[in-house]
């Protein structure tokens, strides 16, 4: 009997979690639920459905559970409570400082209904959010440091698209490699924004813009510039679509800390990810798995990373993990 | 109520937890157990008990959890599923191989005594299998590699004492870098024993010895050496004792694996540890946190590091960890 898995909404990520059902046997695609017109949607898993977003309550009982594939900035924050009225479900929710109130609204409506409601699940927050909480646990005194990249950021990329004269644009966050290798020696630096990260931006400007005004504009940017060196690059159509079409991420996890006997320790986690939806599709269907043997289980209401144990997450037995991967 | 913890034996491994439960102001070591003359040990934290083993029974209910500090030769084997059956315990049993059996002998005794039984935390097993399953879920398509070091071996060194005209010896198992660096790059190379890691040989030898005897015996022994590039170097008593007293060690688990779309992703996971026992100390710790938690929710049974939710380990409460630490 396999998982039974529905996606609502088809961009990116999920086109990724769906490439992920494919290789994992135990699962099985059974719809995606989309706002557009459902005619114009070409996916690639072949006796899957496509429907209309409003078809979803329809499918109650042919769905275990529903990987929501919305953003984080207005989807989640009104999809995964409704839905999870409806299924069992999971979501990628990585606005930080909304975490424990998008957590209280899915927990209340998950409890009403008898679901499961796993929320952001991702690198970060998720596989990222894991490490630091199992180093801290292990090391109790000591630093945390966290750097992203190389790697394309999309609200960046969004932010320099906005600016007069930007035809297209791909930013890229890039942590420092001095002060990362700083972290690794056990130095405990105390870093500033600045010290931390780089930013790199490709541009392709319309004819004729004012090229010194828009680099200007990037680099003095509040928020998402004006802390960081930054570097600006024009570039044409076709070389941003050949150099740039990926999306790439990534990052580091890094707990410098020591023990009571005086001895430093690094813990690091790191992540090189070619396509960041494709890897965040992967941890979602992992984590679709444990929200299908959590219902089974009679559990209900909101769950994060931290609330369920790793062995939910794989399809072998208890028994085969302790022979094999212990 | 502060969590209460003994410990059974009192070696370097004893000594890392007594260390580490200084770190957390919610424990508090109530009793050191030995087979020593308890009159011959001088522990570190004021205020608790020194015992013999023998004694332990009588503190049932002055101790929560009890941490089993000895070695999984013949040690843990017997110890583990007998004092289940007292109290609560965690233990670092690291011999792969047999794990599924010490699993099973901890669980029926655990079961029967309505205790909880934590198996085999540490760093390997223990945090290093955790990264393994984590990563093989998220990546079901890839390769898994892992590399010890630079880090003292306990084992080989032991083993080159054994030699004729050996005084003493410390020997690190070393990951070669140019295979790392293939792993890191995505090649997902085949590796020999020998091309992963090299071996390092310090050793003191008695006058008059022969040394080109010694040395020879050491790279030709087989399973420890043979398969290995390995160096020896002869160095005196006080500079083995200067520059080789410490117990440093970690290593590297990364997972090399490609998505549906045939994207590659790296997963890598990397511990520097000073203080090998220091930090498998810390790791118990956190552990016996978990294990009082199971406890008091009436859960039984032996457990590994797979089954236990992260938040278990952690001091702080879910609403403070969502919000801080996801």
């Amino acid at each position: 009997m396999t998982i039974r898995i529905g996606i609502l909404g088809y961009g990116n990520l999920g086109r990724g979690v769906e490439a992920a059902i494919h290789q994992n046997p135990d699962m099985e695609l059974k719809a995606v639920f989309t706002r557009r017109n459902p005619a114009s949607l070409q996916i690639a898993t072949p006796g899957a459905q496509v429907l209309p977003v409003d078809a979803a309550a329809d499918l109650r009982d042919a769905i275990d559970v529903l990987i929501l594939c919305g953003g984080s900035a207005t989807d989640l924050p009104e999809q995964t409570p409704a839905f999870v009225r409806l299924f069992n479900v999971v979501d990628s929710f990585d606005t930080h400082a909304h975490i424990p109130a998008h957590f209280d609204a899915v927990d209340a409506a998950a409890k009403q209904a008898g679901n499961i409601g796993i929320i952001s699940c991702g690198w970060d927050p998720g596989m990222f959010s894991l490490n630091r909480l199992y180093a801290s646990c292990i090391l109790p005194e000591g630093q945390d440091y966290t750097f992203w990249g190389r790697g394309v950021s999309q609200g960046h990329s969004d932010a320099v698209r906005r600016i007069a004269g930007v035809k297209d644009a791909r930013q890229y966050t890039v942590p420092v490699p001095a002060a990362l290798e700083a972290v690794r020696a056990g130095q405990n630096p105390v870093l500033s924004t600045r010290e931390k990260h780089t930013r790199e931006v490709y541009v392709v400007a319309e004819e004729g813009a004012d090229l010194d005004r828009i680099a200007r504009e990037i680099e003095e940017m509040p928020n998402y510039f004006s802390d960081y060196d930054t570097t600006v690059t024009f570039v044409d159509a076709e070389t941003l679509a050949r150099e740039h079409a990926g999306l790439p991420h990534g990052g580091f996890v890094i707990r410098s800390g020591q023990t009571h006997g005086g001895h430093k320790h690094i813990i690091e986690y790191r992540l090189q990810l070619e396509s960041n939806p494709e890897f965040t599709g992967s941890v979602l269907v992992a984590y679709a798995r444990a929200a299908h043997r959590l219902a089974q289980e009679g559990q209900m209401g909101a769950k994060t990373v931290f609330d369920i144990a790793p062995a939910y997450l794989s399809p072998q037995s208890g028994e085969s993990l302790r022979a094999h991967m212990l």
